[in-house]
């Protein structure tokens, strides 16, 4: 697979498959919370809220940690046809489940829980309009807001001037194979025929937290797992500069 | 009260008292429903959107009559302190119920069922920010986005091109009384002191289809209830010329 | 509108449109609690009980105040059809919710909640049998009972003997219009050809502490308005000689 | 035991160990029931709907056969503390579906599907005020109303003019041993203190239906389980003539 | 009915009406649990565990008193057709409910709380294959989990060593009447063809703590009663001798 | 990492890092369903059990397509401390939910839904006992409770005698790396302590289906990524040994 190659096969977008989609990370788009990001990846645009506040749930109490957990949902006309709330329906549904959990695990290995003290951020990712990627795009616009949020807490004296509360920067891109191609950050259209898809998180020191991978289509072989991970890194790469490019704004 | 008097009174935002805030109402927010609004009144903002469906549910089927409906809800967030999503408690709470409830039926009061044909529309109410009005502020922008279903039907053929399926337009503001004063347009920190808080739904030829008066603090007089709805009604007048420039931009 | 034209308007149980159905107000229903109150309305039946107890909920705890809350519910066949009881369905309704709201709002808006002291009174209104009006109807008897709860308090010592812990009497009552005409008290009958119908919850000083006003079918201008107010004043007027008849026996 | 001793043993009301409570029955205590019944058995006072609807839930199509089901709750002040609504808490708990379950086991023992044909008969039993024999005082209501119901459904056409759909007739008592002293009709003060109770419902033609003997506290013999049954017997043999009492009014 | 009416009559599995299935009990069969048993009746197979905490629920605290509660669940594919997870469906069912609410009363009928101290036992059956008298297996194999777990603790001195905690040894088992004839231990195709069917707990000193006898079919008689406890209590014996056995090895 | 240092580092059970627990299969472990395995990997037990059902859920119907779906739990006491039922406490949890849609998206790797036809196979993991590898345990023995029920559905003439309806054989295992050393099949011991940890489910083919990899405390690096899914293939390859061993008895 070369460069050459990605070039010539046509996406519905006009990308190169090693391509990702235009993205917007704007700050503040809201008040209240300690940090607000809506992120926007193609037409995927999620509000992400960081809530910043003192304490710990009682199993974390008098540990001297801190703790981060997220929750995920989508409005209901995010998607083409209209899905039911949640809420309406009496509960949460497995994928939301699942999600939020991801999101949570994924941030919280980027958070060093001692330098944040007992004290709880809590991570709110809502889809406002869904075509593929809503996990990932969440992930890397909850980054921006947690970071705002903890910068928010060090100048209330939550947490000390000096803590290096973010051990590392996070970023999640999703790769595919469709019709044989392996492709990078896929929308809706391409993820819904993919074989193969993975979400891959990656720190800013070119570690994984959280790989993904799911065949319900076609398995997948070592080489193509090996060719899916080059694009993931290359996607990451360029989302963390963006993030570094918003949080510097 | 005159208007001098108005003008002497000291509101948090510099308003006068019988003055509503800006307002913004954006068309076309999202791409997927068939009308999707952002309504921004002060820093009150509010996305609605309108789902239309063919058919409608079974207990209304063979009436040869439509349905419109509502759902409101808020982001965990939109909020100064955070609140817990109703999907996670596994129950809808009481004044989302009611809310959603009162938005549905202000909205039917101005749709012809018959004209509407057997088709359903869903309105989706979700608070991004909240700073009082949010159920005033959701019926103005749910008129819109209902507009724009109605429309969209209308070019796709599920409506008789002639059928007048509004019979109206309709607007909603909140007034109070605060320290004896009556305003108009309750920002959140005037909503919490009011002695007395009324919403009132106003269709464009001036007539009622709701008028909720409460008074948890102090009952109001037959007289203090008159120079309410005079201040509604002007501000419902303002926010209906809005709701006119909007759908013909 | 004149009386002349009321007494001409056939209703369908033989009332003047301004003439309120046969009310009687029962207390000591039941032995247990601290008010119970069975009132009838036509054939609307309602027990009104209400429960004192010393201490208020946890978010209301070192104010010094009090606290008065409600919940509203219909025996399966109250109605001509029965309707599913909300335990089983396992949520309580939106209509359930909003009317139990009304109802301590509209009891809170007579109570001074410092005179209450740090108790709370919970008033239960159980519909035995619905035709029309129940919402006011279980407002006007729960007030006999809240008065009740309040002189056993007095009577046990939860409560100073001077406190005017009731600053006021409330009673409610509906009106609407049908078939162009106002009317006062509406059985189920007529409340389903209502084109507009109003709740109206007046204090003993003849101030309005709720006032409803609902259009689902024709929006109602100023005037109207005024009608209707004017004959639930009269209603009310009527309904509140009742409670203190029924206080005094 | 002999008839002696009994009347020497104090209860707290004064009654022979052997002796029910003072029993009422009104038919049609509500309008709209097919069947409608307030039994009052000492201070225990239930509120008995019988609902005829013609057809039967899928699962019993087109099987020629008929069916009966009994709900039972409480009302929250039916008890002297307050107990939460099961509709708030948002599930029915153990107690009320086993109570609820009984009562319909016990009425199709003495209901000829066959002769009810495809309609269903639903029992509503809602306590209005508790003392004790909630349950059993439900059946011996119940029994009533569904008798006034079958007759409804007769006029109505709904069931043939002779068809003999009660095959017998049934009402239950508890019995209990309190300090060693088998009584009969326990009120709560003695359920409370019973080692042993149990409730047994019978037919006029003396068969036992249901019988439910439980000891938590001290297990109990065959012999006083003898003493127990015939306890039973004698209370339902009075209930019973009452009940005839009652239909024949 | 004799002996050798018995032994004539054709049971599906060629045993005698009076004849128990054939029980195996197994101590330990998991390792976690302070109390772990697989009890296997004919083909009914429950897992039944104790689990034993100090402490007990805040109702029961500073009483000195222990605490012993149940829970029963079936695997969905327990049955002959799969019966959906009620964890899925929210909610537990009411016959889920009266099993459970059943174990719990009949092992607290043999256990002196005081001597128990303030601990808790919960008792788990999980119900791994079902063919008829779960709820009686569960009981039996209950109580030798729950003497595990008894000893468990007073090896780790939560208990006292000289203790009786057990006040008795107790079983359970189902008889019941089919095509007339009384049968011993029912399994489900016989279960479902009874007219009459009761659950008989009974002690190691022969006498009952629960007896719940059920006739949704026909009534039966006094003396039909007494063949059926004559049944139940000839099962017992057996079982429990086997009790001892398991116990003692 | 050389063989000769893998039988150096001291695992708590003395196995190599490379070494799979012991393994065992039962097939037809309880009698009802169509499929049903007792699966014990080291102290991990769950019972497998496959329910095949003619038809598909109404959204996949006429599409001449099979459906898989798979639910996960766990029994209360099959953890060291007991963890509360999801019945009672009315929702599935999230880890529920993520591992029911695992095993499911897993299954339906391997299964031509073609060849399956309309009709459904439901998938039951119910874990006795819980010691590490749940989830994995629960795929492997699914795979074999699966192929059973596809057998038997044959053998019913449900399915066609040639049809291929499995296209490959699949199994699971956990990998992780703990202090440093990377890890076969985690029990819980070893688990909880995990970096990292990796679930792989790998076809007979040697291609993944799904991979998982969690990193809440340290990040992995590619290479580490590699080691982890060496180990994975190996002990996948000794699983599917078993299967195929289990599969001919």
């Amino acid at each position: 697979m070369t460069e050459t190659a990605h070039t010539h096969t046509t996406r519905a977008d006009g990308r190169a498959t090693d391509e990702i989609r235009p993205v917007t990370i704007q700050r503040n788009w809201t008040d209240a919370p300690e940090g607000s990001v809506l992120i926007q990846c193609g037409n995927t645009r999620v509000l992400c809220t960081a809530t910043f506040t003192e304490g710990v749930p009682r199993w974390r109490r008098d540990s001297g940690l801190g703790w981060v957990t997220a929750e995920y949902s989508m409005l209901p006309r995010a998607t083409a046809e209209r899905t039911d709330r949640e809420s309406i329906r009496g509960k949460v549904g497995g994928r939301t489940h699942e999600i939020s959990r991801l999101i949570g695990r994924v941030l919280r290995g980027v958070v060093d829980m001692k330098a944040l003290g007992e004290n709880q951020i809590q991570i709110d990712c809502d889809v406002l309009q869904a075509d593929g990627g809503t996990r990932t795009a969440s992930i890397t616009g909850a980054y921006v807001a947690l970071a705002d949020a903890i910068e928010w807490a060090r100048q209330k004296g939550h947490v000390a001037k000096d803590a290096r509360v973010l051990t590392d920067q996070v970023s999640a891109i999703s790769v595919g194979i469709i019709h044989g191609t392996p492709m990078l950050d896929l929308p809706y259209v391409e993820d819904s025929h993919a074989q193969t898809d993975m979400n891959v998180a990656m720190t800013g020191s070119g570690r994984f937290i959280e790989v993904q991978g799911t065949a319900e289509g076609a398995p997948y072989s070592r080489d193509e797992l090996g060719v899916l991970l080059d694009l993931a890194e290359k996607g990451n790469r360029e989302l963390q500069a963006l993030q570094r490019e918003a949080l510097a704004a």
